[in-house]
């Protein structure tokens, strides 16, 4: 196999049947020839990001996962609880690519000079869809990495990176003095800790364990609390007090921990002034970014009425900031991809070990430390294509 | 008993004890002697708000309540829940005068023109501890009543119509073409109804009866729901596909409604769209503005990211709103104050007959037409005062 581009490839697809299951297969699909603004990019790796994991398994039960198809094109099905068959409805019988980001090699431009440009070099690209072997795109979507930089180091230079500096931003258009943030230890946590030390914000990190309180304390976090301990509450409103953290950044969504935070949030802020059945008046918002528990979110409001709990999400944040803004946080992304933005991978899956339910099993957990990379071209894959 | 301005006059008093009990009586007080800007008003109406009762009662288990004292200084008790005694722990030990808002007439001013103008007239008044007979407070704070409009008819001018014009405001200000509200058949609800009749702003009514929903159509109400119906759901989603709503006001707060209202959106505002797995780009928004459910407010979060719930309250939007469009929703208010503003009531009582527990039983329901209003010198309690 040269660096010849081939006809035809492979692309992992994700497929909720009409019997309430998902199905992730990989399909053989022409290689697209790049428009005249347009690349083609070789992908060298992709990340699995948790925001992933929904588009794929739809919130599958994966612990009843079996493997079918052929050696070479594996087929995995895993069946989907009632309230994940009603929230995949829309999708039933569409056969949907998958892969937030990923990055590879420029092999084929189109005509304009910005296209020409970028032949031969190493790019990173979001968009969508990059679970697979050969993807064009736009020249402008493509981020050169710098030299050194690998299709591995750049696989995640979006999705974390971007929340995390979008995380960043927000706190500061909204005027907040610093942050807090749940399921802490995970890439992103980690990442959001090294760009608050490097920028002088308070960060309050919430784990579950007092092994993840050790990961972070020695990375350099100064507030790191365990949920699981005794004086959690306590703790936390001393945190907030001594940091005045009116904004958090939740990644589990469900159950009471929002509750929980902006319950201490008020204790913290209206420590020391007088008594209104009403609550303080000092501002507390909680955003939900991600759902690692997809039960309800509990609010027990006893913390006044001066609080916002919302969704957030990268995109809006995106259009919201526009080109500039995005201009300058891609470039801090671009300078720092192996050190304050880099992300470490348990391991590399070809398109074809993604498909085998014990790597799912490994991957699908979303616990900290079992972030995997996808390399589309490596492995029993790249010997599958043609 | 003459006009001549008494030197003690009775107040209402409110006392979370040490032992998780509230205590209401009535306390006797030196009449103050207005500033040179305030006013001195006999107090003839105040109403009797659900924002009221929380002060009043810190949510006592009324139906244990027991009667003490005497027959012209009766005191009344009542047990507090634990969660309620956590809620109120910053205020055991503290007397505290209630009442939000009421009207009277000027009886003494202080020596400016400001103040000297208002003597005589009868006025309507906001700023707490009105359930008394006399209450000294700026001039500045005044609404005149128009003529015809006695302080009955204006013992509810502030809260439930400010609130009501808050909501329109606010739904103005944030670019949402109609609103959903629930308890809609409330006192509140019926003028809201009116309001964005006059206004030609579509008005979702959520209630939970059918006698409800005949009361708000009978007064020209569109569209009202009742959520008890198990059609519910889809009504819902077809009255925000007809009117475009984003916006919500929940006074319910406890239980899965809020998270209910934000699925219908998101049902009716992705209608036809592609699948995203991110839900829509539409920005749903409820506001809890009170809690006639304490329990836990519960989400579901099968609406998307594009979502917030917040609290809701008049005094924060006042405060953004600034002083020239508060004085045009007061003109507006007191121009229809025996029309679209009107309160009804289901009766009068004096301070003495608001102690009593079958009396509290009533008042205390916040049940469609259970609303009163407390008349300070009227009845018994004007013949307890010296």
């Amino acid at each position: 196999m040269s660096d010849a581009i081939p006809a035809r490839a492979l692309q992992l697809r994700s497929l909720v049947t009409g019997l309430a299951a998902i199905q992730v297969s990989l399909e053989e699909v022409d290689v697209p020839v790049p428009g005249p603004d347009q690349v083609l990019i070789r992908m060298g790796a992709a990340a699995i990001n948790p925001s992933d994991l929904g588009l794929l398994f739809a919130g599958a039960d994966l612990s009843n996962a079996t493997a079918g198809g052929t050696a070479d094109r594996p087929v995995v099905t895993a069946p989907l609880p009632p309230p994940a068959a009603r929230a995949a409805a829309a999708r039933v019988g569409q056969s949907l690519p998958a892969g937030n980001e990923g990055a590879g090699t420029v092999v084929a431009t189109g005509s304009s000079d910005a296209a020409r440009l970028l032949l031969g070099t190493t790019v990173a690209v979001a968009g969508g869809a990059m679970y697979t072997q050969y993807r064009c795109i736009d020249a402008a979507a493509c981020m050169v990495l710098p030299d050194g930089v690998d299709a591995v180091a750049g696989a995640g230079a979006f999705v974390n990176p971007m929340t995390v500096l979008g995380m960043v931003e927000t706190m500061r258009d909204e005027g907040h003095p610093a942050i807090v943030h749940t399921a802490a230890a995970s890439n992103l946590g980690q990442m959001l800790n090294r760009v608050c030390i490097e920028d002088g914000i308070p960060l309050i990190s919430i784990v579950r364990s007092a092994a993840q309180v050790k990961l972070l304390t020695d990375q350099g976090a100064q507030h790191v609390l365990d949920s699981t301990s005794e004086t959690f509450m306590d703790d936390l409103t001393a945190a907030i007090a001594a940091t005045s953290a009116t904004i958090a950044f939740d990644a589990i969504g469900g159950g009471r921990l929002a509750s929980r935070i902006l319950t201490c949030m008020e204790a913290a802020h209206s420590a020391g002034s007088s008594y209104s059945r009403y609550g303080s008046d000092v501002h507390k918002q909680v955003y939900i970014y991600g759902g690692l528990d997809r039960g309800p979110t509990e609010l027990t409001r006893n913390f006044g009425f001066a609080w916002a709990i919302s969704g957030w999400l990268l995109t809006p944040f995106l259009i919201k900031a526009g080109p500039a803004r995005i201009a300058a946080m891609r470039d801090r992304v671009a300078a720092g991809l192996t050190t304050t933005f880099a992300s470490s991978y348990a391991g590399q899956l070809s398109l074809v070990q993604a498909l085998q339910p014990d790597a799912i099993a490994a991957y699908g957990r979303m616990a900290t430390g079992t972030k995997y990379v996808l390399v589309p071209n490596g492995g029993a894959a790249a010997a599958a294509a043609p």
